[in-house]
């Protein structure tokens, strides 16, 4: 299948490139390596030490034999190349990654929140505009976010694979009506993945276009099957304030000797996948797409829900590791439950990566390996959900020394 | 009050900008001229001469012995400057008209979409990051649309106000919730109006801002008390099949002897409210604004609702008239019944100005008085919904000649 992959350079876009190419689709990537210019922006580099995407390619093509092309292309600024693209490739299936993809940053700063505005509308629609508008029929999976549903608006109900159905009182008796899952997204990041959804749903309607929407969880890890085979295929490893996400966090500042920061009681109960998952789910979403005219399929790309303050006690029980109950810098409740349909992946064929101590220990392991590359004055969330809101001082400000 | 009208110079803000300075607002216009300019990228001109705007202030001024302010500023791409204009004038109200409001415009072509996403998501958003950076408390009045719940969902329900109350069954049994209404937009223009919502509901819940979002129906009249009291603050007439909305076409149609352009069967039921009760109902909204920390309020700006297909009969009988049933450019229902909620606004003291022989008759003069500024090429609407719809041939090419 030739797939183009939008956003390839990224922390779920590049091991999901190699798993695709390795399973035999024509691969190529389009990036704008924005994800690499925010870390020059933020002071902070991936802590794996990524190497530049040409590099990164030929690596690829000298373990496997297999070739990845490559574009560097603005999605949301680069319109008219993005259709020569498109009429030079003619992809059969498209997946899209290329948004800002942090809740802390977009919450950062007047600019972080107005790019990622711009940039996630623009990208999305620039795309669905060219698909029109060269006739390419392509499946498109497209990387959600389990934000776009909230969290405890359904009580005990589970949250349902995209679409719920409800009852409407009117003066005829209830009506019964399948409707998109209604949005509660808890920053501006997650607010443009429901912009995203409105988007596809019209042009799954009016255009015909075919349209997979992965409402996905936290993801945790780092290697993948490919990633392992050389160390200039090794993926990013996002540990700081705002890119970080919560698993992977905790195993970094246990191997670093950090305090694991707990927002709040940690009472919130998030979604989680691992990253050889996402990869897997993409190709079963490409592989599986809904037929022209149906409305957009969407699918919950999690394997598994976790309490926080559960997982930093798990990884303090694994790890020695102190934990921290620091202010939380996000506005959202402080406990939560959190049920979750994936009724049609695992039906597809996935067989989910769970949490596992060997899984543990081999992030924990990469994080041993590269901690040289910490700054510990990155680790604290300080985006604010709102002005003036408290956050914590640095647990740390320099790596204890025997580690230097 | 201290008002800004965003988007003051376009057919609704003109003359809401009149009404609130006549009614002893201190009212400032800022606005970018898009209308004007897309005015000139269709060959295309409002059927009544409109002034530029300085001129127009200046008549208002000699009229009224009132002030209106003027910025001429593009909210979607002057984001500093729009923060001085917010921290310079400290509005207590403002008025957000400042988006590309024509659903067949918006699917022209793949710049008009393009468009219309960018400045109207990109207009909103600024908006709403400029009022959290400068912490100005205004109340913030939107113009939506009717069009954002689409038409025949809920059975024999009225179209509620933005809000449904639903029943979501759970293991525990039917939970009662209250969901903004599903979103079905039916044209790229409409669907920006949805994305609109959720960026409201959320910086109403994160950040506090008060806001209205109001659902307008499709706007008939041309003149108000204000804009009648000098030739130059005349407001604009759009007929071009772009601009054009059904009941102002009809009779503008029906004075230059052109037959009235039913698209398909005209079984389409819509909402109707006159010129003048817009400008009531923007002041009534930001008298009567939520408090911070509510959710959005939502009303439905509308004052009556008719099917195409009577309205059609109705100005041929007053005007002699023939009717044209023309191939629909756009992908609707042909057909469907319409019922809408406006209670809070009848509350809050709206007394509708209905459909009534006199005031057609006032739209037919002014039409006749213009109706040599017209070019019979631009009324048949050709902006089709998906490549390859068809469409009429004009019906007429050339003015009658003892019109000329």
């Amino acid at each position: 299948m030739r797939v183009l992959v939008l956003g390839g350079d990224g922390f779920c876009g590049w091991p999901t490139s190699l798993y695709l190419s390795d399973r035999g689709h024509d691969v190529t990537i389009l990036d704008n390596l924005s994800r690499r210019n925010i870390d020059n922006e933020l002071e902070v580099q991936s802590l794996t030490p990524i190497r530049p995407v040409g590099e990164r390619l030929r690596a690829w093509h000298e373990v496997s034999g297999k070739q990845i092309g490559f574009v560097n292309l603005d999605l949301a600024a680069e319109y008219d190349r993005l259709v020569r693209v498109l009429e030079d490739l003619r992809p059969e299936a498209i997946v899209h990654f290329a948004e800002q993809r942090a809740a802390p940053y977009s919450m950062r700063s007047v600019p972080a929140k107005r790019y990622t505005v711009d940039n996630n509308v623009r990208a999305t629609h620039n795309l669905l505009v060219a698909l029109v508008e060269t006739g390419i029929d392509a499946a498109l999976a497209h990387l959600g976010t389990m934000g776009v549903y909230g969290y405890g608006w359904s009580g005990s109900a589970p949250i349902p694979e995209g679409y719920l159905t409800v009852k409407v009182p009117t003066p005829d008796g209830d009506l019964e009506r399948e409707i998109l899952h209604p949005a509660n997204p808890g920053s501006v990041y997650h607010m443009t993945k429901t912009l995203d959804q409105l988007m596809f749903a019209f042009y799954a309607k009016n255009d015909g276009l075919r349209i997979t929407d992965l409402h996905q969880g936290i993801v945790w890890g780092t290697q993948t099957d490919q990633t392992v085979r050389d160390e200039r295929l090794i993926n990013r490893f996002d540990y700081d304030g705002d890119y970080g996400t919560v698993l992977n966090r905790f195993l970094m500042q246990a191997a670093i000797g950090h305090p694991l920061t707990v927002h709040g009681s940690g009472g919130q109960t998030r979604a989680f996948i691992h990253i050889r998952d996402t990869a897997r789910c993409i190709e079963i979403a490409i592989t599986n797409p809904p037929l022209a005219g149906s409305a957009v399929m969407v699918l919950n790309q999690i394997t598994e829900t976790h309490r926080v303050a559960d997982l930093a006690k798990m990884v303090s029980e694994i790890t020695g590791a102190e934990i921290a109950n620091l202010p939380n810098p996000r506005r959202e409740a402080d406990e939560n439950d959190l049920v979750v349909r994936n009724d049609q992946f695992l039906a597809l064929g996935l067989n989910p990566t769970t949490l596992s101590n060997g899984l543990l220990e081999e992030v924990t392991e990469v994080a041993g390996k590269y901690k040289h590359r910490a700054d510990p004055t990155k680790i604290i969330a300080r985006s604010v959900w709102r002005k003036g809101m408290e956050t914590a001082e640095d647990l740390i400000t320099e790596l204890p020394a025997a580690d230097n």
